[in-house]
């Protein structure tokens, strides 16, 4: 027999979109007539901003022309765009991170799945729960994550943090020492945040724990509180500590377009080895560099046209986020989320998350995702997005309270 | 201490490519008047062509259109894509290949790193000698290599398959039984191909022996001998023993714009667990698919009139891979490939390949590659590209030749 990753195997069922993308086409064709507005996966609807657009038909003609072709990208992002990041997005909120500490990718997903290859095969996990399933299912790959138990849908060598209604969504520290500790602020699914105070607990427990803080920034650009940190390097203590992914996804609507980028510190280190030079060591061996045209599509985001467009689209999210919250705490739900973050997280009562989700599309013909689908602490709960039109945001909960 | 990933330091030196760059960056400011002309990378110097550029605008102003934007792709390609490269580069020439069998990503080099990540930790691996160092190094960081001992630059559990000219550059079947088989044809780094039957052997030797054969087709546009296949699928049995890298690099200049693709036919199997099926899994769960807009440069490449325009561009880069091939040999140097490949590969007589590369610089002030940064049966040989204009192609020539 061919020797297979035997860890692949171990994986449950298929990763969540697809499951809901075939029960929704499922239902579609069962009922041609159901007008289905989609509120599942975290996907942007608005076109590319103008600036964008027109960044991407300059680089465009710049790969048309002999004298300004780009073959080959440098493996770790052009200079251009690592400074101004840099600056940008953590110099001027007074971060010390320097351009080249920062990773060009094509995106965050990617990223964040291959940056546990960075960690040994018996490195131990801890994730909150719920959470976005990139995390634990990139490391049950690698083997790191021991059984599954169908019944708690848990897996026995991860620690799961729990963040509920209970706790504030603010997960306690585990009593199991971990060594790669994943944490998404804003929270992608609950849509929760933490402020500098308690991100600075984490930041300690890591550098006393020697546990790296693998930090999922990707909804940065949502974060209207002002406790709430727009980089894990405002908390002290982080640069020994943590790596920070970053999209542009949705800021700029980047989602099929793909530009990303990775932030580690010189100062994460084992002992004399530098976990920033195993990255970049990895970029140059997988990994071919970000293609020149995104690059320049990247840059436009920084101009200050740009800015402005990207905010404009930023705000009519979140306003779409608002209206969700809103609507759905008049008909008594119980709802987070949606004030620095496009997605809100409410409790599906008595119903289970899969209870809810059929229920929700039958009854209302309205997609969203059910919470535990992202972990067992995400049961009962479910995730629906502010990246749709206004216009279907409203009717969507229009129907929500007609069921009520 | 942060637990790390080991078998990161076990790598000897940096990526090959970034130890050029950095010598010839240091030459030229030593000698800032010096006209050095770059024969090392790989890297393709000619403009997208005009319908690849078409095509990208279009793309572009889709994306900055309401109706017409598309945020995330499908994590395995857009079907337009995946259905005309099975048509065109498989069905058309005979290979039963469907197009839920074309995985689209990012590039060939990314696929070639990942690719080992589907097989067991304790999979053995074998690869010609000399190779693209993507290969092995890959396999370094999964730790499946053993120990790397400088003195004979080789790793102590990798299975070489020696390529030299002995043995006219088409390799012994292994002593020792691999599990996994990496074959580049036309081969990167010699220029030297293999055809049909000669494949054969190595699929007959992989289905009789639970292997499974990493086909890199990388530079297949430049095939012109008729025996040379285009796809290992071309070989009876390989539906059960091989997966196939493909690029848009070298056929069409996307080394800055990145597209590729990876056929895993279904009938690639370990018992009951389907090869094809995980792979879809890791891209379902580590990628987020390839642009839209590349996809759509892709197409481009397809089209009648793309067609002939990227064809014009390989004929472009063979002339000057004849021009060197030609050129070297008038002054009697021992050179293979520069005719099914745009690089060719010369013996480097007393010289071992640095002291070549040294000599070729402070001489010529021409940049190539030394034939042992790609294996130990790389030295005292030397690769040269076709990629440059063909002005410089010649210019080198004349260089080299005066050297004589």
């Amino acid at each position: 027999m061919i020797k297979i990753n035997d860890n692949y195997l171990k994986l449950p069922g298929s990763y969540l979109f697809s499951t809901i993308a075939k029960k929704v086409s499922a239902y579609q064709e069962e009922h041609p007539e159901a007008k289905i507005i989609r509120m599942g996966i975290g996907d942007v609807t608005l076109p590319l901003a103008p600036q964008i657009v027109k960044a991407l038909h300059e680089a465009v003609d710049e790969m048309g022309q002999k004298d300004t072709f780009k073959g080959y990208a440098p493996d770790l992002g052009y200079s251009f765009l690592r400074e101004t990041i840099a600056k940008a997005d953590y110099q001027e909120r007074g971060c010390r991170v320097d351009a080249d500490e920062i990773f060009i990718s094509d995106g965050a997903k990617c990223d964040c799945g291959n940056i546990q290859e960075l960690f040994a095969a018996d490195a131990k996990i801890a994730v909150c729960d719920p959470v976005y399933p990139v995390y634990v299912d990139s490391n049950v790959m690698a083997g790191r994550t021991g059984e599954y138990d169908p019944a708690s849908e848990t897996w026995s060598d991860v620690i799961y943090l729990p963040c509920t209604m209970d706790n504030g969504f603010f997960p306690e520290l585990p009593k199991e020492r971990p060594d790669l500790i994943y944490l998404c602020n804003p929270c992608n699914p609950t849509g929760t945040t933490w402020t500098k105070d308690q991100l600075k607990v984490w930041v300690d427990y890591a550098n006393a724990n020697d546990a790296v803080i693998l930090y999922d920034a990707a909804y940065e650009a949502y974060i209207t509180t002002p406790e709430v940190p727009h980089s894990i390097y405002e908390v002290e203590g982080a640069r020994t500590c943590a790596i920070e992914f970053r999209s542009f996804s949705k800021n700029a609507g980047f989602t099929g377009v793909r530009l990303g980028f990775t932030v580690i510190p010189k100062d994460v280190k084992s002992g004399d080895a530098s976990i920033h030079d195993m990255w970049a060591r990895r970029h140059g061996t997988k990994y071919n560099g970000a293609p020149y045209i995104q690059q320049k599509a990247g840059m436009a985001v920084y101009s200050p046209e740009g800015r402005k467009e990207v905010k404009e689209q930023v705000a009519y999210y979140m306003r779409n986020a608002r209206t969700l919250r809103d609507g759905l705490k008049e008909v008594g739900l119980k709802v987070v989320g949606g004030v620095d973050s496009p997605y809100v997280w409410l409790h599906t009562g008595e119903m289970t998350s899969w209870e809810f989700f059929d229920y929700l599309l039958d009854k209302a013909h309205v997609v969203g995702t059910p919470g535990s689908g992202f972990g067992p602490s995400g049961e009962h709960y479910f995730r629906l997005t502010g990246f749709g039109s206004y216009e279907a945001t409203k009717k969507a909960v229009e129907r929500i309270k007609s069921l009520a």
